[in-house]
């Protein structure tokens, strides 16, 4: 199976491919994400041809920094995909749900960062560092990245599991507000505003009623408060966060019947989404061989000597692109078993910058002779 | 084998035992789990003669509410447990191993909330509501109760485990500041009142610099962060905080084979302890028989209906004495795991309502006829 993509020709067509630099848009770019993925296309090696800001009709018209200039943004609609041989997609579900086809039939592979298309049979969905290959093939034209959540845990489990063979998993998150957006970000601000230098916090129902109708995306306050709920109600109790990390772990580590229990809990961190994970294998394991693999392993770096206060903390890995894993401890009860700590930068692994790895995939792809 | 205690006489001896009210000691009756302490002896049935308040010398002389009278604060000195019938300890594990023989050789039965004595064969560690029987076996003279991060876990866990025998525990908390004292909840309000009205928490390091050497009792920054890490080192990596829910969870329930994994983590809460947990029982289970279980144990509260926004909070909880237990799944890979969420008062039911409700029980032992 080889990839449908009506416009490669758009590309190749220009000659041997080589020198000729593919153009990019990037729609949502006003957006948490978006302000990420400007500033990680803005450093490191410049494979991009034009670079198209799209966003919102409300947004269109702005000027924001790329690479060092000034570049306008231009309205979502048919036209603004002219010409566009890779457009990311940093928008919510919705808006992706009806602009990737109209972006897909112009002629762009698409980079899907929203829960759309992920799990489409026929659109895979990457984690580069352990799945690479998987985008060359993508018979809708699509390629998605994994949720914010999804992807600390399997940058740095995907690697032990081509090790070890996982046979387990169950996670518990401590998630950021930005994974909610900057709606998110605002609401955990002004509720700490509402909060601080009061004496709040230890009757029942004080922060909620100082916090009031000011929860903003959340079902309650999250300002001297954890949330054990995110995103919509699935049957059986679970929330769609939830079994979305089940469900894009195992279509990643192509193991459709990995056995994983998630509890997603939003934590009032601004940005920063952390992982408390119980990992069973198939094959035994020490902490040395575990510390040994994830050091080896593609963007993921060990941070762990508790008893000198190393550990990953999100406040630490904020604006960092690795995903940070500590408190590797092997089980008392089973030398197959692993309980570790993960860290990792919800806008930036966890969304922008898997994006942009994706893309720059494609792109190599598509310019190869 | 019955209780050793010396001075049992001290009540029974002045008749028939009925009519005589004992007396009470609250040691570190200045402190945070103190102050909830006096509240809970100021309401309810009052079963105690005299309510002695003892602290350290530096807080002797002042003078505390309890049960509507201002009673002054004793130093904490041999002669302070003269005619004490039980003496409850709400101090430091260092505080209690040095004054606990002291109280029990001058014929007090001691309740220590401290894990000085824990893990000690000859001392029974005692959730009221799991095993009261055993509070009455204790052969130096001490009952203790576990620490507030085992409490409602077992408090919730020893009723599922009761009707579906449990075989396996993954436990991952949230625990809050005052978990860690007084200086805990100090330290939390001056970092949120540094980074409150701040764009803090989205670059490396940004927290950590604001907050400085401002982390009180804790190895990293708080505000705008969660701290996987509560206690001292142990061997293999883990934190004392998780190998003590292991071994208190495993001594209670009477299960010393219990597979129990634990990560204990530390997040921006003033008050109320929350856990994530995975359940594996021998015997299979649903959702609704769960419910009803947890609904039918005593101090259990089922708060657990999340597309209503119906669950446990920090926020919610503190300030109430049960433990509240919510988000309960099965997992769809297995008919005898559950998933689910407890959220408990740490310094009420974790600490200071267990030690009276313990005390209680000796209370009503020593002035039965």
């Amino acid at each position: 199976m080889t990839a449908a993509r009506p416009d490669a020709g758009a590309v190749g067509g220009t000659g041997s491919g080589r020198g000729h630099r593919p153009a990019l848009a990037v729609v949502g770019a006003t957006g948490a994400v978006g302000a990420v993925l400007l500033e990680l296309l803005s450093r490191g090696a410049d494979i991009w041809g034009e670079i198209r800001l799209i966003a919102s009709a409300r947004s269109a018209g702005r000027a924001l920094s790329v690479r060092g200039t000034e570049t306008g943004v231009r309205a979502l609609g048919e036209d603004a995909f002219e010409g566009v041989d890779v457009a990311v997609f940093v928008v919510p579900e919705e808006i992706a749900a009806q602009w990737v086809p109209v972006a897909v039939a112009k002629g762009s592979v698409v980079v899907d960062t929203s829960g759309a298309f992920r799990m489409d049979a026929d659109v895979p969905l990457v984690v580069p560092e352990i799945n690479a290959h998987a985008a060359r093939v993508r018979p809708r034209g699509i390629v998605a990245g994994p949720g914010c959540t999804t992807l600390p845990l399997i940058a740095a489990m995907g690697a032990l599991h081509a090790e070890l063979g996982l046979s387990e998993l169950v996670v518990s998150s401590y998630q950021a507000v930005s994974g909610a957006g900057q709606a998110g970000v605002a609401a955990l601000r002004a509720q700490l505003a509402a909060v601080a230098g009061t004496e709040l916090g230890t009757h029942p129902g004080d922060v909620r009623r100082a916090v009031g109708d000011a929860t903003g995306p959340f079902p309650a306050p999250v300002a001297l408060n954890v949330v054990p709920w995110a995103g919509s109600p699935e049957e059986g109790g679970w929330s769609s966060a939830e079994t979305g990390v089940r469900e894009e772990s195992r279509k990643i580590l192509g193991r459709p019947d990995l056995r994983i229990s998630v509890t997603c809990v939003r934590v009032p961190v601004i940005t920063g989404h952390s992982l408390s994970v119980h990992a069973r294998f198939e094959r035994e394991v020490t902490v040395e061989r575990a510390h040994e693999i994830l050091a080896n392993a593609p963007g993921v770096v060990v941070c762990d000597s508790p008893a000198e206060g190393e550990f990953p903390t999100p406040a630490d890995v904020v604006g960092t692109d690795p995903v940070w894993a500590g408190r590797v401890r092997r089980s008392p009860d089973d030398p197959r078993v692993l309980d570790l700590f993960l860290c990792g930068d919800n806008l930036r692994k966890g969304a922008a910058l898997n994006a942009v790895q994706i893309a720059e995939l494609v792109a190599a792809e598509l310019t190869a002779p």
